[in-house]
Formats: structure tokens, C-alpha cells, sequence
């Protein structure tokens, strides 16, 4: 027989998004989701893999050993949620300019602070320990209180969740 | 108690889909799958964000009153489902209109009479709020027989649906 | 009344993706996902559609008969898992090439490898037969062991289903 907390916690609504893509605007997307469903109560998580690991960078360099290919991924890839390009009209620069702009004057959250939101509201923030294998990204070049994982807790997390999105 | 009218709506499968790409070839996709579902009596969303809200802009130019980096938005975008491009192979345009001679040619649904099929079908099409303000778009400039909400409409339905996709 | 085993086969997860792009690495994301769900004995589903049939065409040229345009598509689109572009820092070809060296350095399954695990897991590949007649893509130049639908069939699996990406 299920004890009362276990019957509590199968009633909790639970979400899971993948964010593959590296750029602002679906990283955007993905965390106005992802804190909307955590304000509804939901258990939320937010699985980064492949572009999507760049929204996790710190900002500043972080010296680690790398080989010769990972040491130019590092360089190629933008380092952190303030780096990021747009999708579409990205104009070398200017179209995630104009985003950050028209955000701040709507007064929408930036997505510095959407993460830090999501953080608060206790989604969980999973690194996919494969791709940074291939991309050479280590533990010390992500942000703190993130969880590292393979694609076996993702399916977990996906099986028990009503609604699952790949952005 | 639950009346009979409820139980059988308890019934119906639901779908939701959110359109955040702009490009024709996704529209056409989401439309596709939309009108599906709706064909076995699903209950659709269609909820259009960011870069898919072009899909539903008027193809005439509206007189309305924008800011200046709205006005830049407005007009750089493609105005409406028959100025969308292509994902792949867009070939400044040439892409877009060969993708549109073939579906003719296989008597394939071009993207506007789909969008005509999903609203005579019942499939709800809603606009997110939150980046119609980001992007500068007005009511006015978007088509007719279509919904408002935000992020928090959409999480509804999404957590009541079987199938949930973003696009 | 159910049978024991129809009661089994309920039981069973599902889990269904559309692959739509035609990338390398989000071929990859979605054979990894569809792999993992096999092994944790899913059924899964892998539905192509529009670019992503790439990933299922022969390396080698089959000579069919084609029209002016369908010959067009065919010559323009990639030919098979091996000729797949990169979504980011494709660099005409370096990118994918980095990424096959990273990932043989990591031990990492290859794209065809991913496939075949795919076909010896029992993973069902289904080939799209409305945009394989719109790119005028034929049976004889995709690879043996598919499945050939439309979207009503993609719609009943995905229905039942708890699972469903779109990628």
C-alpha cells in the first residue's frame, strides 16, 4: 500500500523539456515555460544537451586541460546565457540586441533571470554528461547548482511527465 | 458528481502544439498534424509564439501606432503564411516557391487553406500574448477568428492533452 | 474482456518521435533518445518527415524516374546519415566532421551505427509517404527494414503514447 506522501507525490503534475538548441530566443522559450509550469506547482525538469549546454556556460574563461578539438568548440561556442544569438534575424549581433532591448522595456525577465527564477522555484537543471563528453565542456565552466545526467534519468523524468517538449 | 456532458469531455484526447518557428515548412507540418487530430475529434491548440506569430499576420499592411524597434520587427518579418520561408533550401525565396509548386502539383493543402481547415474544424489557434508585446504586434495586424492568452492558458491545456509538441 | 496478453501489451510505455530536421546532430539527439527508450523495453516510434527522411536515403545514387523539380530536391538534399549538415557551426562541412571525430574518439555509436542499433532493438522506422511524394522521394532510394504512413498513423501512436517529441 502507497503511504501518503507517495500518493502526494504521484499527484504532482510533472514537465520535462530538452533544450537542444543554443540560441536566446528558444532558451527563452524554454525557461518562460519552465517557470510558468513550476508556478503551477509542477515538478519541473530542464535537460540541457548539445547547443543547449552554452545557456549553462560562465560567462568569464575557466581554465581547464582540453584536447585540440574541444579547446575549439569551447572557443566557437558562445559562453553563456548572455552570448547567446537568435534563431532567426540574428543580424551578427544586432537581432538579440534588439531582443534584450525590447524585454527590458516591456519589462520582462532577462535570461540571466529567468534561470535564476527557475532556480529558486526548484527546477531542476540537468547537464547531459554525453554531450559535454563530445563538446568538451567540464563541470568547472558550468554554472553552480545544476545536476549532471545521461539520457536514462532524462527518459525516467519523461515517462512519469504529461507534458514533454523538445526545443 | 460529474454530470454526463463532463465525462464525455473528460473523453475526448486532447493535442496541443506550439508554433514557435517561422518558417513555411514548419507551419505546414504543425498544420498538417493539427488538422489530423482534429479529423479523429481531438481537441486542438494551436498556440503561436515568437517567430510562428508571423504565420498569423494579415497579408496587407495595417496603420497602426508602433515604436521604433517594433516598427523594425514589423517590417522585417514575413507578413502572413504566404511570405513564410523555408527551414532548408530557402535560396532567397526560389526554396519556398518550389516547395508550393509540388504541393500543388500532389494537390496537397497549400498553408493558408490548411489554416482555413483547422479553424472549420474547431482547432483553437491562440496567439501568445507576452511576445506579441516583445515583437510589437497588434491585434488588428493579426488575422480574424483567432485567440489571446498567455503562457498560463497554454500550460492548461498542454497538462490536459496526450500530446504535446513544440514546433 | 481483455486477454492477458492485450493487458501486457497496455502496459507497455510508447514513445513516439517526429524527426523533421534534417541535421546530423538532431538525427543523433533523436536515435540516442529512441535507443534509450528501447532499452528500457519502450516501443518507439520514429516517424520522418519533410528533411528528416535524409537520414534514411542510400549513400549510393538509385536510378529513378523523376520529374524537373523532384530531381532538384533529390540532387540539393543530402544523400543518407553520412552527408548530414550540422544545425550550428556547420562551417560547409567542417562542423560534421568534428563532431564524427569527437564522437569516434568518445566511443561514441556514429549515426549509422545509431540506426542500425535502432532496427536490432525493434524501433519502428517510419518513412513519411506525403513528403516523400512531395520531395519525390521514392521506396527504392530508402534503406531496407522502414515502415511507410501517413500522419493518421503517426496520430495513433502518438495518442497512445506518453512521450511525444518533435525534432
Amino acid at each position: 500500500m502507497k503511504k501518503g506522501r507517495e500518493i502526494l507525490k504521484d499527484n504532482i503534475e510533472k514537465t520535462t523539456i530538452v533544450l537542444f538548441s543554443g540560441e536566446l530566443d528558444k532558451a527563452i522559450a524554454a525557461f518562460i515555460i519552465a517557470n510558468g509550469a513550476a508556478a503551477f506547482d509542477q515538478e519541473v525538469t530542464l535537460f540541457f544537451t548539445f547547443w543547449g549546454l552554452n545557456a549553462l556556460r560562465k560567462d568569464e574563461h575557466v581554465a581547464v586541460k582540453k584536447g585540440f578539438l574541444e579547446n575549439m568548440f569551447a572557443k566557437m561556442m558562445p559562453r553563456g546565457a548572455n552570448k547567446l544569438g537568435l534563431s532567426k534575424m540574428n543580424f551578427g549581433g544586432m537581432g538579440p540586441k534588439m531582443i534584450k532591448h525590447v524585454m527590458k522595456k516591456h519589462h520582462a525577465l532577462s535570461l540571466p533571470e529567468l534561470i535564476e527564477l527557475a532556480k529558486e522555484q526548484g527546477v531542476k537543471l540537468v547537464a547531459c554528461t554525453m554531450t559535454m563528453d563530445l563538446l568538451g565542456l567540464q563541470k568547472e565552466e558550468l554554472m553552480e547548482g545544476i545536476e549532471y545526467a545521461g539520457v536514462a534519468a532524462y527518459l525516467g523524468d519523461a515517462t512519469d511527465a504529461k507534458v514533454n517538449l523538445f526545443i
